[in-house]
This record gives C-alpha cells, structure tokens and sequence, in this order.
C-alpha cells in the first residue's frame, strides 16, 4: 500500500488473481539466475523488478545512490540508507509501474528490466547479525504450559509483563527451499534410564514471522514503542524447525539450544512496514496492564492471515493449520522496547520473530507440538495419511498475507524439505 | 610457544619479567593509533609489531598473502586463510624477533614494525558472527543450583550428559577498556506483589574465557572431538556482564536474555591454540560416562591461571578472585563437538565462552553472585570496602596466564568500568 493513498491503483504488469505481489506491496528481495549474479529486486506479479537496472537506465539518478548499491549479496547496505531513501525507492518503483505511466513501460531496457520470477533463485534476503526469537502469542505459551507444567497455572508468573524471548543461532538461518536434514541429538524420555543419542523422533515447524531491524543504535540506547517503527524496514515469514525431544532434554535452565540451532527458513522477499500499514489493527487488551516503557498509543497488531501446509514427498499438500499475526498478545513495538530497554544495541539486518503464532481453536494451532498436543492426536491429511510430527519427505510450506477492501498483499511462502538424519 | 621446540628462546625485544607477552605468546589483535588506521599486530614485551609494516617490507613475500590482509578492521580475514598460513605467519614473527635473527632487529624499518603498545587503543579483534556461552564449571552450576533450587540435587539431570550452553547477543560484545552503563530493566523479587523498572541491583561479573572459531562448517554438518582442534583459533578472557535481578524475573523458560545482553567484555589480544599447547592438561574424570560423540582421546583442559580484580573509583584493585580454566568439566573440543552435532554450522570469527569458571575453594567462585552467596556475605576489599554486588564506578578487571618451567604466556587483561544507568 502506497503510504498516503488507498485509491485504487493498475499496473501495465500482469499480475494474477490472488498475487501476494500486488502493485501495492512491492517487497525487497535478492536474486540471482542462470544469467545474472546476485542483485536486488522488488517483485510485482510473476516478475522481478532488477532494480540494478533500473539504476543504470537512470532511473534513480535523482536519488544520488551509492554506486552498485543494488548489486550486493544481502540488503543491509541498501537498508543502511535509511527510510527516507528506501521509501524513495520503493515509491518509485509503484510509480514506475503504473498503468498509464509510459517511462519504464515503453523504455528499450524494458525486457531487460523485468525478470521472470519462476527463473530466479532467491537468496538470503540481508546478513544476518542478530537473531532474537520471541514466546509473544498467548494461546501457544498457554498450550505449551498445558503440555509440560501445570494445566491450571500454564502461563509462567512473568509472561503478561514482559515479551518472554531469546537469543537464536543466526550462521543457521536459510532462505525458503534449501532443504534441512533431521537433526541428531540427545534425548531423555522419562522411560529412559539415561540419556539416548540419534537422529530426532520429535521433528516440528513453528510457524512465525519476523521482522528485520532497519536502523542501529548505540550500545545503551533504546528504542522507545513511540519510536520502534523508525527500526523495522519489514517482515518475513519465519519456520523455525524445532526438534522437541532434543529441546526437553536440554533447555533447563537456560533454555533452547540445539532443539532450534540446525535450521530456520525464512521466506525470500521482505516485505515493508509501508506496505502493512492499511493491516494495522487493534491488538488484544493486555490485562494486567503493562509497564510504562511496554505501553503503545497506537495500534501495532497486524491483520495477516497465515497458514501451514505439509506435503509429504511426490504428494499433494495438506493444510494443516491456519492462525493470524493479529493474534499475538505482545506487538512488534513492544518487542523492540523490551529487546533494547537494558541498552543492547541492534544493527541493520538483525532478525526479530514473534515466536509461534497460535491462535484459540485448535486448527490455529502454529506446530505439530500443539497440533498433535505432543504426539496425543493424530493430524489428518488430505492424502490420507497421518502425523503426530513430521516425517522424512514432508515438505512444510507456510504462507501469509493481508487483504482487505480488495487490496492484498503477501508474503509469498516459506518451504523447506525434511530430509533423512546425515 | 613454538609448536616443535620447548628449547628456551630469547629474543631482541624487551621483555618486562611477567610480561604475559613473552616471545612464546605471540598473540594477534587489531590496534589503532593517533597516527595509524587499524591494522593487525603482534603483542611482544611492551610493544606491539605492526604486521602490515612488516608486509609492506617484504618480509611475508614467501606467503602469497592477499594484499592487504593486516589492513582490516578485523582478524576474519587473516583467521580463514587457515591455520597453516597463520602458524607460518606466527612463526615468522617469532623468528624475526629472535636474539640472534639480524633481518629484522638490524632493519632500516624496525623503528616503523615495533610500536608502543601503551599508544595503542585496541579494537574488538573479530566481527563475531554468533556467540554462544555455555556453562561448563560444575562448581559454578552446583553453587547457583545450590542457591536458587535444590540444595541437596543442585545440579540438573541434563548436566553430566551434556555441556549446556545457550545463545548470546553478539552485538553487545565489547573491547577491553570500554565502559558499561549499568543496564535498566524489570525485577520482582518475592516481596514485591507487581514487577518493578529501574536500574538493576545485582549487577555482576562472571570470569569465563572463550574460544574463538577458526575454520567455518556446511550446514548440516558435524565437527568431532577429534578434529575440534582445526577449528578453534584462539582465546580471549570474557566478562560476562550480569544483572542477577533482571535475569532472575526473565529467564523461565526460555533462557537468559536481558540480563546479560547489555554488554560482555572481551580482552583484545588472541591467544592462539598453539601458544597454550604447552599448558595443556588432563581434565576431570567425567562420571557417568559421556556419550561417544562427548569422549575424547586426548587432553583438552589447559592450565590457565585467572583472576578478578575490583577496583572502586579512583582507588586501589583488590583480587576478589583466583580461579583456574582447567577445573572446567566440558573442555573446548566437547564444546564444539556438542554444539555441531545437530549439523548446525559454525563461521570463521563465532565466539564460544565457557561460562562462569568457578574452583572448589570460596576464593575461587567467579561471579559475586557467588562470592557474596547471593548477598548474603559480604566480600571485603583492601579498601577496606565492602561489596556484594557491583557498584558505579567500579572497574572489573580479569587477568589469565599460563605458565610452567619458567615459559609464561598470558592474556593481558580486560577490563570494564560500570557507570550509573544512563
């Protein structure tokens, strides 16, 4: 969504019905092809916008870009430039892209410009600094402390006051179709006399999203909640695989570790807090109320709709769950606030996710942890077959996006394949 | 020392008696000065041999290094040449610096090659990707399980059967020297009916050493005690600042995360793996039996002297800590051989810290926390002050050497002054 208007707005691009990648959305991404080495693009419909061509037609000669900005390997310099000038960008590029705007639609470099997305191998989208996992939606802390603790007391004394998170393994971090290998790790069952050692029996999705920080801060700075979306350039969806017998056994007491470390996939194309706005909703009451420095004026809570599908290999895939951002109890400003009340810098690039999102009903449920309550109930597919978790072959593909008023705009997928233990 | 000889070597240099920097140390670092941009050095004695100087004469033309490599604001560069190009590297500058060695030592240029080291600031020697810290010391897990859960089964199941560790923040990683503002955050302790804000009131050191990565890892794939050694660079002693408070209220379930992610502290110099080859000791008997990715074949414990001092503002330091890195129970290779064995990979320049390094003794207990028994004692200074936790303006000053049949090899020190909260 443009940030100042909600008119409808047409693209001379073909874009499908129910494209994530609408003229209103207009997500940043790094690709490359067969032809070309790694650059950035905005997607639009089936196609790339390779910006690096752009930029030497002159497109953005205005601007006064650094030279070869768009032909680096990760967005963190690009981002780095700062709002002002990557909303600059993004802007023109919707400009550019308008129906009865002939500029770059009757352009010589046209063809060269627009680059088919089926060909292109999307890449990391930035480097990665930092990676913080957060525990936000209430529903899925609930369930968990259901599962493990105490049914009638399942939220920990600390949950409602302050967004619950930690530190997650950023080297492991791959983008959408890189495949994993189950894990191998310690176990302990409560059946076992000591501890087991192979590949992981308890193999989950977590289905999240993330949003990546935009600007710095000085080592004992904050960021208040009026201040965090100067410091979020966007979102991505977010599988952070989980291997849940390891973690049993070894997050006590200082939490996950290998259970998380092995792989988390992201989705490739950055979606930007400009074109979230028109989602933004009001998020739950939080109840007690919430420390000074965690309160919001504004409404922080987006409306995406999201879902998990499992494909076990060569079949059809199954929707197994279908959850909404909007359910989470702690907001992205309020994660922001908390990650850096205690003065901890952040750096352009570093990855924030909600932790799982899940939401009353049990087809809402964000992981197979919750989905099969731990292995108790079996998970239906379409092709007939059964999971309490997942199994060698299975595809998980997660997929987000906004709509409202006959506006969309989405995130395309995040996928991954489970392959055999090494 | 040298890797093949024990033989006594005397060199050209100037060399204090006690210096940590003997010629058998040889540790790397990123220095600066009022004259020179950041380069890479050599710590000898008092002064520090400037290695791209050295380059520039030549004196490395044998080794095809690319151009450049010691003009970098950080060592990544120079460690992912490999080992064997930074052993020859090393040795070269030993031999350079011998007694007799006239190439150097006779050289229009040593004047340039030799610098103060008292005019140097000393930089962060790596661009750390992920730090991890685990929690090795069996004395330090019993004392805090002692503590805060149960005295008579003080350490957890999980504890002998695997090193826990967790994530850290990189970001907040400091150099030696670099004050610390005291960190804000929320507490509640059992008086209190509703969590407060403020400045914490726990604020604590923990003396740990850590590993620095010098070889990266697939996704996917494993390293094993066996090979552990190609993978480990060097070491530097760490300040894991704490806040006992902020971590006490936030750390169920999923870990540490504020209250250590304000700031850690780093000594600038590297230590390399075969300067402390020579100290290297068997390590305690692990009962039960590790698992056999866990066993190791030969020694990994080093025997490495540590100390903490306090010093309050413009007064005089009191040791309040003497401990050694060889009462670890995990060593270095199961460490890594741990947090690989899930597939998850590791870079050149990642940062593993061992986590409190606690003895036996009451004056050998590596955090205040446990030094002060939670408060509950008070640790006298030479001042004639008194502390249970840190207070403004206190500096933490943490020392390691190693040393054996008259060969010493050390860390310096780092060093950190706690300022009020901002």
């Amino acid at each position: 969504m443009s940030d100042s208007t909600t008119n409808t707005l047409s693209t001379w691009v073909e874009v499908p019905k129910n494209s994530d990648f609408t003229i209103y959305n207009l997500p940043f991404g790094v690709f490359k092809n067969k032809r070309l080495s790694p650059r950035t693009g905005i997607a639009i419909g089936d196609k790339i916008v390779d910006l690096s061509v752009l930029d030497q037609e002159g497109f953005f000669s205005d601007l006064f870009l650094p030279e070869g900005i768009f032909l680096n390997e990760a967005l963190n310099e690009l981002i780095s430039l700062g709002k002002v000038q990557t909303k600059k960008i993004r802007e023109r590029v919707q400009d550019l892209l308008l129906a009865d705007n002939e500029k770059l639609r009757d352009h010589s470099a046209r063809g060269k410009v627009m680059v088919n997305r089926k060909e292109a191998e999307m890449l990391l989208p930035v480097k990665i600094g930092d990676y913080t996992d957060f525990y936000s939606s209430m529903e899925h802390a609930t369930n968990v402390g259901k599962m493990f603790r105490d049914p009638e007391n399942a939220l920990l004394p600390n949950w409602k006051h302050l967004p619950v998170g930690y530190h997650g393994r950023a080297s492991s971090i791959i983008p959408s179709g890189v495949p994993i290998h189950r894990p191998k790790g310690q176990f302990k069952t409560p059946d076992m006399e000591t501890p087991g050692f192979g590949p992981s029996k308890k193999m989950d999705f977590e289905l999240e999203l993330a949003f990546i920080t935009g600007k710095s801060t000085k080592l004992g700075d904050s960021v208040s909640t009026a201040d965090a979306e100067d410091y979020i350039f966007g979102f991505v969806l977010f599988n952070d695989w989980s291997a849940r017998d390891i973690q049993a056994w070894e997050y006590v007491p200082l939490g996950p570790f290998l259970g998380k470390s092995f792989a988390s996939s992201i989705s490739p194309w950055v979606v930007t807090l400009e074109a979230l706005e028109y989602f933004k909703t009001e998020g739950p009451v939080q109840e007690p109320e919430v420390l000074p420095y965690l309160q919001c004026e504004k409404a922080y809570s987006f409306d995406i709709n999201l879902e998990v599908y499992i494909q076990p290999e060569d079949k059809k895939a199954s929707k197994v769950c279908q959850s909404n951002f909007k359910y989470m109890y702690w907001n992205v400003a309020q994660q922001l606030a908390h990650h850096t009340v205690n003065g901890c810098n952040i750096n352009v690039g570093d990855l924030m996710a909600s932790g799982t999102i899940s939401g009353k009903t049990e087809d809402s449920f964000g992981s197979m942890l919750e989905l099969s309550w731990n292995g108790k109930n079996l998970v239906k597919l379409e092709t007939g077959e059964e999971r309490t978790f997942l199994e060698d072959g299975d595809t998980v593909i997660m997929k987000g996006y906004s709509e409202k008023d006959g506006f969309r705009v989405g995130f395309g997928e995040v996928k991954g394949q489970l392959l055999p233990a090494k």
